[in-house]
């Protein structure tokens, strides 16, 4: 929030920020033991937070999970799986795949339309999408993992947000028909970012892999124990899931009461038009509200889900002023 | 300790974990804030720690220090900083270095001198040595880094014991001298591993590459909270460093009079030599003490120091029993 402030400095404190994708409500925090801070993170613990990513997002076995400090780290890592080459990400989407294949010394492309991953020697696609919400169909992802491995390519399905989607369409569980890993985040639906936690899944060998570039001790002890714990969960998962799709859906009643034209997103955070997003930009910050918006795009703005019924009335107050003149 | 409870099952619990170099006596945790966990880590809160690294470790500059989820994860990503070549590891030593070095394509080899490190790609010195304690002369390691530079090498002085050792003989401060990059680790010496938080220093242009490795957000936020507060507690770090001192020579007198020969090793371990290690081994297995042994060097064992006066007896105790028959 300190770039925020420096941007709006008469705004009102606190900042309501709607800027991320991340869930505003948590998944409860219990005390931690003090043996989390004290102690490496033991095998044993890291074996069991593996089995319970496995249940909850559907890999073939523990053997194909890979714990992880944070997606994030991961990419430079999955994009190093295959020698440099053409790498291809869909796009538009988060920044952060192509930087990552590139530094992974690919030769990267940005590409619209889901057709343009075949031939290369890495595809990537966010699915569903960030900002966007766009959701390929599993099997046309099996289908391009299929070939894409017929050549020595890899395709990675970044999976951040599919626990607020349409969960069938999620290849967690296909990771072995075709060249392909699948990241998974903890962070953003569990509101929990902050403790640095992701997952690839992937077949045990390329999983081997990745545990490797990684190296022991990758997850920190109090990671470790909130994950297990939060992952085990299903019975919150379940009532989240609904939660969140609730309040996406008044999100985008007050969006378009304003004049605002919902395009789409996730349950975690909704893409909205308008020929003054700029000016929607400034009122907002002017109240304290910060969202995203996009330099290349300038008539989106990325609105995140208010915490509680306050973030609502005062997004709706700022609403109701209208854009900036 | 799982691996321990299987080897040992019949030993009284709990155990008494001897088997690391880290402080049994941990950086006082007071409670964090939830924002720590529900919120990304901020890029604001990310320079503090680094300045607060940079006074501690006697960095030339923030830009010089790069925050790291522990310094294991940084191995590969130092190791890649030079084109696959020829790795020499100053050894015998903590055994991740050549792996690492491995992983990013190079050759490597295992030297047991110093002088063998020249007209490497990749040098690598742990200092102080762990396990033996063996501290390699700040000029020297100025003078190979120089050496190293002119021929496109690097030296890694991985500094994970330093608090522990005479200061002066860090080289953080001179990495702009030659081709290093310095590592420091936060756990060991705060008695909190679990957070996972380390360092490396290097200069700019060097510290630059390997934070885009890391990507952003690579440290936790709790990891960031406590990180930052003992950095930044001087007293704590000056009393502490006095207190294992002591510790380490109490644990001395004590392996003396049980006739093992104390080798050498830093505040926080103990390295000791006895033609009958392997039955004090399990002498101390039995007795519910976990310490370290070395498979390739059976006659010595590492000891790491008890956490209060019930351990220390309890040690005394076992001790007192003499090596199984």
């Amino acid at each position: 929030m300190g770039a925020a402030r420096r941007r709006f400095p008469n705004a009102p404190e606190p900042f309501l920020d709607l800027s991320t994708g991340i869930n505003p409500t948590p998944y409860p925090l219990n005390a931690l033991s003090p043996a989390c801070f004290t102690r490496l993170p033991e095998p044993d613990g890291l074996a069991e937070l593996a089995e319970a990513a496995m249940r909850r997002y559907g890999a073939p076995s523990p053997a194909h999970v890979v714990c992880a400090p944070g997606t994030q780290i991961l990419l430079p890592a999955v994009a190093r799986l295959v020698p440099p080459g053409r790498a291809t990400v869909l796009s538009p989407t988060y920044a952060e795949h192509a930087r990552a294949a590139e530094l992974a010394g690919h030769a990267v492309t940005e590409v619209p339309s889901f057709a343009e991953l075949h031939g290369s020697d890495l595809a990537v696609a966010v699915n569903p999408n960030n900002p966007d919400g766009r959701l390929v169909p599993r099997i046309r992802l099996i289908d391009l993992g299929a070939a894409l491995a017929r050549r020595g390519g890899l395709l990675l399905v970044d999976e951040a947000f599919m626990d607020v989607a349409t969960l069938s369409e999620s290849v967690a569980a296909d990771v072995d028909r075709g060249a392909i890993v699948v990241l998974r985040s903890f962070g953003k639906f569990h509101g929990l970012p902050g403790i640095r936690l992701g997952f690839a899944i992937a077949s045990p060998g390329t999983a081997a892999a990745l545990r490797a570039a990684l190296g022991p001790w990758a997850v920190s002890g109090p990671a470790l124990a909130i994950g297990k714990a939060a992952l085990c969960d299903d019975a919150w998962a379940r009532q989240m899931r609904s939660d969140l799709a609730y309040a996406a859906v008044r999100l985008d009643g007050m969006l378009e009461d304003a004049g605002l034209e919902v395009l789409g997103g996730t349950a975690l955070f909704r893409l909205a038009r308008s020929d003054y997003a700029l000016r929607w930009y400034e009122r907002l910050g002017q109240c304290g509200i910060l969202v995203r918006c996009f330099p290349d795009r300038p008539a989106l703005l990325r609105f995140g889900l208010p915490r509680d019924e306050a973030g609502y009335q005062r997004l709706g107050t700022a609403l109701a002023l209208g854009p900036v003149d």
